[in-house]
């Protein structure tokens, strides 16, 4: 282990305590989000020649950033992430004597945080896993993903003198594969988090689980987010299905985890409208020669597969790409899944057609974890769309109608997970609210005098935070500003 | 794998369906509670002649257990279980177009318990951790333990009878390690959740962790449960401290998980009290003989531990022994911490002795993950009892004051779990309602037809629970019965 990792760590473990506080937290957040929004302007050219994912795009997701970091700042505000119980002398067993009970979630400790590449924002230094770990009081060691290694110190920088009046270590920047490693493995972390490849994800997952003190490891490694529509659907809208198809999957040069690459259509599918849709498609740069060199391979691997034929050939220029697209049969697809099933990361899919409906849900029960699945149908064959929502909702965290899998809202409402291999943690989403639910440790205090207790289980509700009470619900006093 | 093994995984796979409606959870849980009450008249000889825990203590038992099933049921009843979500069109990210999402905790899918040899009905076959999954919707595979199986045979076919009508895979029982260990690894058990050893919670989780594809698995795996005695309280209060800790440690033969293994007293403490607050207690039978071979082991280890002595030396007869207890100093325990702070699994408890209050927080900090960690202090010493109450709760899962660890109330408020070796999911609870957390996935479903839905999340609220409507919690309408 690395002498600078140690140290970096030794700062995660003393901002634990400054991180104890709801203001502490809420500063952090909300300081981080305004600093962002503040720095918009320098730090977008940088990502934009880091990453080369567009201006616009880049700076929509600044913007999604600091939505995130606002947002766990209120659930922290409000005290939802403390889920504070009080139990006086309910009903309970035993019947007596009964004791006092006071139940709070508290951090869980540092946490070591693995950056994504395709989100150099929103799932990066100041992104969704920070933001969450934050918000349940976890200081983070942050390994920055080497797709935009300038853009990652900018911002630990920014986020550095928000939090040295806070919580000087809330966030340690490390940069090796090997100190990435080195985190995992190190007995002050607490938890991981991690967003990228199934191999990736797997391997940090092991490592986690093989401590000699195993740690919670949150692993999102994407899937192939299949698309099923249905015969009713193909007939009345095939033309804006198509077209809807060819924007998500080439949306962000096809580098999201929810990227739709497996559309499942009718036999009767008119091939022209999936080429009219992609016609003079202009391509996009991929995010690093790594993934350019894994998606061609991919590519290659897509042509080359039995029964699946490349309609669409994209050119290539360096890391350049324009879309590509596979057809191929349902058949095929259950014959070659280690090809035709597999996530390959850039613009790419595969529509494979099925000839009966029986076809359709068979596959929908054999397939494997996905972050999402999405359903196109209409009124005609709602039992048809019934049954696919019953036998996906078991395998996706997500389960979308008549639209597609890109693009996810950030609410309380949002799962964004799903079973292996889409993440290794079914329980548990890393965007939206609950994120925070994989941060935290409950612990009951039991008879504790008042004054030692933690704030958020002090009678008197110090922190105004909503709390449940013998049983019932008792918001928060509206306190006026 | 055994074929009968596979016969009752797919008797699981098959009941998941039945278990999603609300009212066939709440029948299946107060079902099997009646029952249970009902036959307790039969059950607690069998009981008493395999576990030798006493009629009083196995009675006592029966409610505790019948309650857990009616805790559970209400739990669903209201709908808590479903943590069910619902975002129309509130503030999020995207701005617009803004998804319809509903979010709703569902079954994470059919769950192997290993029962308990300690609580042959509360965690056992219709245990804790059964009556969590099924209020999670999740059929059991249930490993019964060999301590006790004529009784785990008789409540298996008690529950078959009531979820017979209702769910019929609902349960299954197993018996053999090797089925144990074969569910574990099958392909259609998505969690596990076990009670028991450090040695064999182990074994089982890292099985867990290596499937192809890993399940979470929770082992709630015993601690030694450290009680600190500050000087005041000592001063004050040293005769019925002896006597509490004297009854806690051996309750129930010092079989429980959270039996006081160690208490730190000040050098000051009169060890005359602690012999007078075991003189002329009668024995118990431990569970096994397999327990007993343990415990006789452990005691040997611990007297011949350099600078522990053996006070008071237990007699045995067969699966019977006395009491014991070892005094020690806090320097010899952190110097031989794998004997004397080893969980030594019967009534004997080690007595460790500091010199300044210097040693006792030092000791607070270096502890590793307990299930409790208990305080003894006085108004005189708040400040050293609040440094401790604050080391305290990052290395346990519940904090008690001035009482004892035994007796885990059954609340909402109660977490009964901690951070490693104490558990494998720090951030998970096996007692109190939030167990049945361990269970569930949530999914959230986009712009899905109301009708598609399912029932916790259509906007008629058909079965009448608690739901989050765009971020205001909705109480379920009072509905006169």
């Amino acid at each position: 282990m690395s002498a600078a990792l140690d140290q970096t760590v030794a700062s995660a473990v003393d901002a634990l305590a400054s991180l104890e506080a709801l203001d502490a937290r809420v500063d952090l957040l909300r300081g981080v989000a305004d600093t962002l929004d503040e720095a918009a302007g320098t730090l977008v050219p940088v990502a934009e020649r880091e990453t080369g994912l567009g201006v616009a795009r880049l700076t929509g997701e600044v913007g999604r950033t600091s939505f995130q970091l606002r947002l766990m700042a209120d659930v922290v505000a409000d005290g939802t992430v403390f889920d504070a119980r009080i139990d006086h002398a309910c009903a309970t067993w035993p019947p007596a004597p009964r004791p006092d009970l006071r139940r709070a979630s508290l951090a869980i400790g540092p946490v070591v945080v693995f950056a994504a590449g395709n989100f150099p924002f929103a799932f990066s230094v100041a992104g969704g896993d920070t933001a969450s770990a934050w918000a349940a009081g976890c200081p983070v060691v942050l390994k920055a993903h080497p797709g935009h290694p300038e853009l990652s110190r900018l911002v630990a920088e920014l986020i550095r003198r928000v939090a040295a009046e806070i919580a000087p270590g809330a966030l340690g920047l490390i940069e090796s594969e090997e100190d990435g490693r080195g985190a995992v493995c190190h007995p002050e972390i607490r938890a991981g988090a991690f967003t990228g490849s199934l191999a990736g994800g797997r391997a940090l997952f092991d490592l986690a689980c093989a401590r000699a003190e195993p740690i919670p490891f949150f692993a999102e490694m994407g899937s192939i987010n299949p698309v099923f529509v249905t015969p009713a659907a193909a007939a009345r809208r095939a033309n804006e299905i198509a077209g809807g198809f060819a924007d998500s999957f080439t949306l962000g040069c096809g580098q999201f985890c929810t990227k739709p690459g497996l559309v499942v259509v009718p036999e009767s599918f008119d091939r022209q409208l999936l080429l009219d849709a992609l016609a003079n498609r202009s391509g996009g740069r991929l995010l690093t020669a790594g993934i350019a060199e894994a998606y061609a391979r991919g590519l290659e691997a897509l042509s080359r597969t039995d029964g699946a034929e490349l309609l669409v050939a994209g050119t290539r220029d360096g890391l350049e790409f324009t879309p590509s697209l596979v057809l191929s049969s349902l058949a095929a697809v259950l014959e070659h899944p280690e090809s035709l099933m597999s996530e390959c990361f850039g613009p790419v899919s595969v529509v494979a057609s099925y000839r009966q409906t029986d076809e359709l849900l068979a596959f929908a029960t054999q397939l494997e974890g996905q972050l999402t699945a999405t359903i196109h149908a209409e009124e005609d064959d709602a039992e048809l769309a019934g049954e696919l929502v019953r036998r996906l909702s078991p395998k996706a965290g997500r389960v979308a109608f008549n639209g597609w899998p890109t693009g996810v809202a950030v609410t309380s409402a949002m799962q964004h997970g799903g079973p292996y291999p889409a993440t290794t943690a079914p329980g548990t989403t890393s965007v939206g609210t609950a994120a925070v639910e994989r941060f935290v440790r409950p612990v009951t205090f039991q008879d504790i005098p008042d004054a030692l207790l933690p704030p958020p289980l002090q009678e008197s509700n110090p922190w105004n935070i909503v709390r449940r009470v013998d049983g019932k619900l008792a918001e928060a006093k509206v306190v006026s500003a």
